[in-house]
């Protein structure tokens, strides 16, 4: 028997792609759920058929007995809806940076507004499971992680745990993302003329998504330096991160941190040594694949780690953790 | 009264921009050199007219009165020509990385092969004019740099002398280029399919290029981290350093570093702090652009450098040295 | 209970798309045949598993129980393993151009070469469902037609049979494709740098699928004009085709003889009147899409027609005429 | 001594571009003139100087002494302006479609507004010098030609008048231009995501631009096919064109009408039969190259015309009016 889901913001890049994904899943049914203006445009396609169109209130959900709420919306409107749904008996599971955060200090300090909604804040999980699934499976709200974070954190945070990085020396995350990360929104700086041909750096040292590696992989800010950078391809995120490695002679020993920690996962691929992902290989995936190498004679190491920015760094992770509010199997619908 | 220069391997990207840029040089006229078998394919636009093409010979360099030779060939190509155009009385303008390391111990280590030509290799002149113009005016054999140590270097030498580096926490270089940096020489790794949608990391901590660095702004190569990447374009380099500084409280501490040693430079553009070019910025031109970022609160700070790779990287830099090599102003065809 | 089939030429494009698309197909298991020298490089994944790799020969087929061989070969290596395949007891799906064409004489006008098996070009059915399936079901050899035919001949087949087409003026035919229609082998015209921001028009009305279409579209030679371009995405296939319509009064009078044509297809998705489809409908997809336009005050009428090279144009289309030839659903593996 | 000219819409693509070309012109000195809110964003480069900027007043043209004003603006815009310019003295050559057909009533069919000045459109002068240079130097008010009609008519009139097209089985023009002719202001149909790794036809068989061929090359409307295409490019428009020749045997003859009409143009290049320009021949110049097929058996011919369409097929063709216009070399500051 199928659950109903709603999605909120079906138009934008990273609700469209939740919507692909949960028409495929076995074992739910979207609902698509319009907040204000929607643009009605039908497909010119004959005879197509769309997923049920109904408005964002509190009737379609109790109406639709709607089992999750997925807020694909910016941060302001997540943290206008959430409260909405979670009232009307929804589960949510929001995409945005609303929920992400320890304290509403620190959300206004990397999103430069006040937080209106600090109880659920509070009570918001953070759900990137192959680092804890402590409390995804009973979560009210449940808040996915963003793009960037998800990719540095599934390389650093076992590391940094592992003891092998020399944090005094510092981690660096040289960020790379394809345009389909700064959404759907028309504007210049995303303009075909504009990315074509073109790659540039944005947000240096102080990009939105920084906290969440801190807070994920227990860094200090003066540990860690990130810097984004707009690459001319549609979706794909490729993280080079270096550090200085300590007590490692060879790089299995760094490898072995990884297969200790993730032998059960099924989205993580490791790969052999010296080796690195592309863009190519985890594209249209939920995997999150890991190459690292070692320079024996520097100390030197570096972990490339590369996703979908809209799959396992957006819907595809969002699908993953209601599998496992819902009791499903965590990859149903992701393989 | 033009002089008469001679290129070898005018069919490659670096070797056809220089014929392009030669063509609108002012006091120079272009020959181009066939090396054995160039493909002799005539363009197909009817009366279109072809600079003079010769034979690679001594009897060519001594008719035509060659002032100087461009040798855009591989290393061991250029290895075989160097000493053959300088007995026949040209000067050369290498742009392999045949000439650039110190020793042939260094070239063995970094090129996998041995070097055949030691004395040549201790009198060439390594060319990067803002790092040092010493040599190169009087230079028989002329060295012209790397792409990557070019946009690298011009970053990086000078912050190092003036010692707000951490250089115990090492400086991480993350560099990207475009496929023109590849050649020419059909490969998979850049056939369209492979490249366009993709991204992806090579060489990691071990590309030829480093010692180049390690060479010019006098680093031990413990102390720099070194990966390049190939983006989907057709041309330039963009480079991320990242470091943590050092008796600095203030960007302007940083850029002041710069604006000292660069404000007599015509091919050094600087940033407002906190700003940083793009490719689009500097494709097709000779400048490097630089533009830093300061993390007061972490004490760390990026350098964002980019060029092209087949003009500032190659062929308009190789211009810019012959200029200084035939007593013409340094920047005539380059701007 | 699966079958078992084999793929030779798994390495180039199409073959590496039949692959994956056989991994998902619930009622086969893919075998890979290695036809002289395939390069064994495996991937870096660790612990990731391929499917089963045997050397092309009668024995593979004949221990494997191989039901069917697909060839995914250029022609000539089509001509030399289609009978020894056929002769093993496999029937046979070549994705060449070797058994396309009516006669040797045909083959060796647009081709090139003579043709070597001319009883087994006699015996081919060609496999373009949607036209005929007269013959698919029991085929013994089974030709899959080429890509740039399968989008004309299913945009331009029923107009002309519905004699709206007038074809003394003419049928104009502009074709596009991505850079995987060219397929892997590395070339200078299919390299990054000669395609990306390049468009180029190609084989001017002269190409070596010009045949297929007056084969099966019914049309003679003066009456057609085809000509091919180059875009520089990875893949897909956009043909707008141009004619003068006669006894038609609106574009419905046009829509209505495709809507009769292709009512119970699966795979053909008509356009609202007026509208196209473009690249993005269809790529990764087996389905054709048609849209048309219709100028009353002109007489004159546009049909685009688009599909992914890859799919519906090679791998996927070979798959559909696999179901119709073991009798599964033809949609099976597809939708 | 150099002349003063003024450029409204120097933010636009076609406005950038014009004022790149004129700050190169040796004879001109550009002068930005702001109409309404300009960005007022300041180049994050250092010590970067920039053209004059004043508001688009008559004082700014008179006190200013400027020769010429181009408006690189929306047609409406153009109207409004193109008045209150040539009062204050100043010539005009207008980069939209405002002046560019033959009467209101044309204007309003294919626009869809009403024209507001039709006695300037009655003076205004089209300017296509291959064309037809009578008139241009003496304008006042110069409509510089649209860019799919600059590529068409270059390829399209000579033939017409010559005698050698089937008019009657009609002349088909597939025409597929980059992304920045749709301009610079932001909308989803050219934000990257939207445009890479996709290609469509837009404005089929009624695209704006239509007239303009009809007009200079005298077809009626019966006789003429046109659909314009969005390639994922920055720039650069490429046009294939069909037709039935009649009296000719071999592509010589169609190629003398041809060299004939062209001998003396020096921005028009031929290529051998059986050849055709990519759009990489002509990005960034101000040429049209034209390449000719001709089937002997069908008699069928193709031409495929290219220009860059920010130059020849806008900026660069409005400079080499004004070159007429001022009398200076029609070459000057566009080789």
């Amino acid at each position: 028997m199928t659950q109903r889901v709603g999605i909120v913001g079906y138009r934008g890049y990273s609700g469209a792609e939740l919507v692909r994904l949960l028409e495929r899943h076995p074992s739910v049914q979207p609902v698509l759920l319009d907040h204000r203006s929607e643009d009605g445009a039908r497909p010119p396609i004959r005879r197509s058929s769309l997923p049920v169109r109904l408005p964002c209130t509190p009737e379609s959900v109790i109406n639709e007995g709607l089992a999750i709420v997925f807020l694909a919306t910016p941060p302001e409107v997540s943290m206008e809806l959430a409260p909405v749904m979670l009232h009307a008996g929804a589960r949510v599971v929001d995409l945005s940076g609303a929920f992400r955060l320890g304290t509403p200090e620190a959300y206004s300090t990397w999103y430069k507004e006040a937080h209106n909604q600090p109880a659920l804040l509070a009570e918001a999980v953070y759900g990137l499971p192959e680092a804890s699934r402590d409390g995804i499976p009973g979560a009210r709200l449940l808040s996915n992680p963003g793009c960037y974070p998800t990719a540095a954190n599934l390389a650093i945070a076992p590391l940094v745990k592992a003891g092998v990085v020399d944090r005094a020396a510092g981690i660096v995350c040289d960020a790379k993302s394809g345009a389909s990360g700064a959404g759907r929104k028309p504007s210049l700086k995303t303009s075909f003329c504009e990315v074509t041909e073109n790659f540039s750096a944005y947000s240096i040292l102080r990009h939105r998504h920084v906290p969440e590696v801190l807070m994920v992989s227990h860094l200090e800010e003066r540990e860690f330096s990130f810097t984004a950078h707009l690459l001319p391809v549609h979706r794909g995120i490729l993280e080079t991160i270096y550090f200085r490695a300590i007590g490692v002679e060879c790089p299995e020993d760094l490898l072995s941190v990884y297969e200790t920690r993730y032998s059960a996962e099924p989205f993580i691929r490791l790969y052999e040594p010296g080796h690195a992902p592309d863009l190519r290989a985890v594209v249209h995936t939920n995997f999150c694949d890991l190459g690292l190498t070692f320079d024996a004679r520097s100390g030197r190491a570096v972990v490339v780690s590369a996703i979908d920015n809209l799959v396992k760094g957006a819907a595809g992770q969002a699908i993953q953790n209601m599998n496992l509010m819902l009791g499903f199997p965590e990859t149903e619908g992701l393989l």
